[in-house]
């Protein structure tokens, strides 16, 4: 006898999965998969498919995880799908040395090792992990053609980056065509009733509905989710803009980190990398909107649990304490002195503003790339020189997002907008600002 | 010890090969294989692909074969290429009934039937026959993807069809991309050193230049032939169009057929379906224009050639003996009676001319379509009457082209042009042109 599976009302169900996602296609099919869903007792099945490269994952990759992990949540079978056999295929052609094929070992080494960092999101027991080698790699060339047969050229070249470089006269190979198609066919070999992406994969999941329908099964649902911005409140988070959270970051860099956010920055977070229901998320801005909830102490419980998510309730409040034991005499963050480096075709200006004085010159010795932080500070004025900044940096009185810089030869990049918040000395905090 | 095989000099065969052909794409290639074959003794190699669809040949067909057998004439291989592996993935959407998959035992019957045929061209001992499922039934989805990874989209939709099609919002299936490339993969597996193909293969013939590339090998030459105009001297030779010659036909009905060629036309059929060298050819036409040689002869000669071919040379011979026997009385066929039959808009206009006069007058009663001969015989005033152009019908009194039509009833296809050579009694013959 199996147990008839209960689930959520079908409607806070979708209030939940609807949190935070760029586009559901169609969001009136997923009601309809719910509903059958809670009529059989028979959990819906969710794919998300990843590269088995090795990643550092960082905040922005937990998006689509979280999504997947909302859908475990509420019962429902979370598919961990690895993409090795395109892995091991590499370059097809073979000339490319920055894409050679993977062998079975490094695939699996390389899924451990992601594998080890989702399970802080998804509950390792119930995730279906699955390897598309499994039925991609069974497949002839005579099932290719099949595949391929299902699915128009003038489509395929609707979708943008093909438009494009055929526009550019930039190359495709033909190839690259079949791919959108063997990730639509992984969808038809693990019956998946929704795919999970990025909004960049919004074509391939598309693809994924029509080919199941091809093969005569009923079409998933395609759920985005946007693209996380970083800390800079500008652009999207990635390890090369140095604007991330990494997920094995230390408690207190991850607190600094996450302080640095904007406080508008703060609600996309709540809404991406949270468990908080939109009702609770809704509530808690009401409450700073009436000015009941200091922003501050909601940007400080948001980055408490979300060090709690991957390093414990404990060192979540660890890392709070400390961040408020260290503010403790400092100036209030809203009168936090600001220096805003302006990036001009003549150099950089500098602009100081502490509550309501302000003053700005032009650092002539600064050039837009990369430049000592004892540099910077000199030219700031946090320091009577370089050599006095090295010094202080070499006794452990600099500290960059939360995070000791120690290397008196470190140093930061003017070439991109970005924010930094910076200890100078014990007890003074102040935010760099590169424009 | 193997033997070293001797060549005909290189010079010579390039002139022979050359021969009718439409393009080589490039001779100098040619030059340079027939060179190597040359001075290491070994044969090109030689590849013709064809559809195992089971046909009834004409000689339009014949033109690559016999392509095939004046390589094979000059020592080198000929590979026949049954292209039996998309011939039973069919279809590949299932959906078509007009392009069933079809069975092993299907492609064996048809592939026999086929060969039976080709031998008449080919020599049995000297034919390498394969199967593309030897090679392709065995490609893994890997090996496809592989495959594709070495040709660019954009020079795949450089073909006429696909860009035609493309730009007429026609439909193309991805799988037709492929197919191209299958083709090309052939070459690779056989390592062809020539391909064969009509003028409209000539895309496909150069993606298999290319991929060879890829895989390594010395590019193929790419040799097309052009396609062969039927009797009417308009258009392509077809059984649809009713304008061709089929090589199982009996010798009497191909030699009134191809005595029905014009002058003019004789010669490319000289070119395309003789194995007469381009000296030879040459020879003939001069004495032709020279008045030493009367067309009629020349062109008897030709149809006595192509008969010998199929049937052997007494047939040939007595296919000729007995076209002369019944014209021995006849009017000179410069002075043979000619109507033709003008489609106009509003009906059919009759012009008769023999010798230095002519008439012309409306056939109010025939229309553009299918009529009887019995009506048409009629209204062109070789019969007092419809029903007695039937009762010479009957009596053997009717020939079309060398035929002897006796089914009263039988039709003759207004809707389209074309050109018949008729005997109406015993020894009249004329010429009914439909324009």
């Amino acid at each position: 006898m199996t147990t008839h599976k209960q689930f959520k009302p079908v409607d806070e169900q979708l209030a939940y999965l609807r949190k935070g996602a760029a586009e559901i296609i169609r969001e009136e099919d997923l009601r309809a998969k719910l509903d059958t869903s809670a009529k059989t007792g028979k959990p819906l099945r969710i794919k998300l498919g990843v590269d088995p490269t090795a990643p550092d994952l960082h905040l922005g990759h937990t998006v689509v995880l979280r999504k997947l992990k909302h859908f475990q949540d509420l019962g429902h079978t979370a598919i961990f799908l690895v993409g090795d056999f395109t892995a091991m295929v590499g370059d097809p052609t073979g000339q490319s040395e920055t894409r050679p094929p993977l062998t079975r070992e490094q695939v699996d080494a390389n899924a451990k090792t992601y594998l080890e960092q989702v399970y802080k999101i998804l509950s390792r027991e119930n995730t279906e992990v699955r390897y598309n080698s499994e039925w991609l790699g069974k497949l002839t060339g005579h099932d290719m053609i099949r595949l391929c047969a299902h699915y128009r050229l003038a489509r395929m070249l609707e979708r943008e980056d093909f438009r494009s470089r055929l526009a550019g006269n930039l190359p495709i190979s033909i190839h690259e065509l079949l791919y959108p198609l063997l990730q639509a066919y992984d969808s038809v070999a693990l019956e998946s009733d929704v795919e999970l992406g990025a909004t960049e994969q919004k074509f391939n999941l598309l693809v994924g509905r029509e080919i199941q329908r091809e093969y005569g099964q009923p079409s998933q649902v395609a759920l985005t989710m946007p693209i996380l911005v970083g800390l800079d409140g500008q652009r999207k988070m990635s390890k090369s803009l140095g604007n991330y959270v990494g997920i094995t970051e230390a408690p207190s860099a991850m607190f600094g980190k996450l302080m640095s956010l904007s406080d508008e920055m703060m609600w996309p977070y709540f809404d991406l990398v949270t468990d908080h229901t939109p009702e609770e998320v809704a509530a808690l801005a009401a409450k700073v909107k009436s000015g009941s909830a200091h922003p501050m102490d909601v940007k400080m419980s948001l980055a408490r649990e979300i060090i709690a998510g991957f390093h414990g309730a404990e060192a979540g409040e660890k890392a709070a304490a400390e961040f408020q034991r260290i503010f403790r005499d400092r100036e209030a963050p809203e009168e936090m002195k600001e220096i805003v480096l302006k990036r001009l075709p003549m150099g950089i200006s500098v602009r100081s503003k502490s509550g309501s004085t302000a003053s700005s010159h032009m650092a002539d010795g600064l050039s837009v790339g990369l430049e000592k932080w004892s540099k910077l500070l000199a030219y700031v004025g946090e320091a009577s020189s370089a050599s006095e900044a090295e010094r202080l940096i070499k006794q452990g009185g600099f500290e960059v997002n939360g995070s000791l810089v120690k290397d008196p030869t470190s140093k930061v990049d003017l070439n991109q907008p970005n924010s930094y918040q910076v200890r100078v000395g014990k007890k003074k905090f102040l935010r760099i600002v590169v424009e």
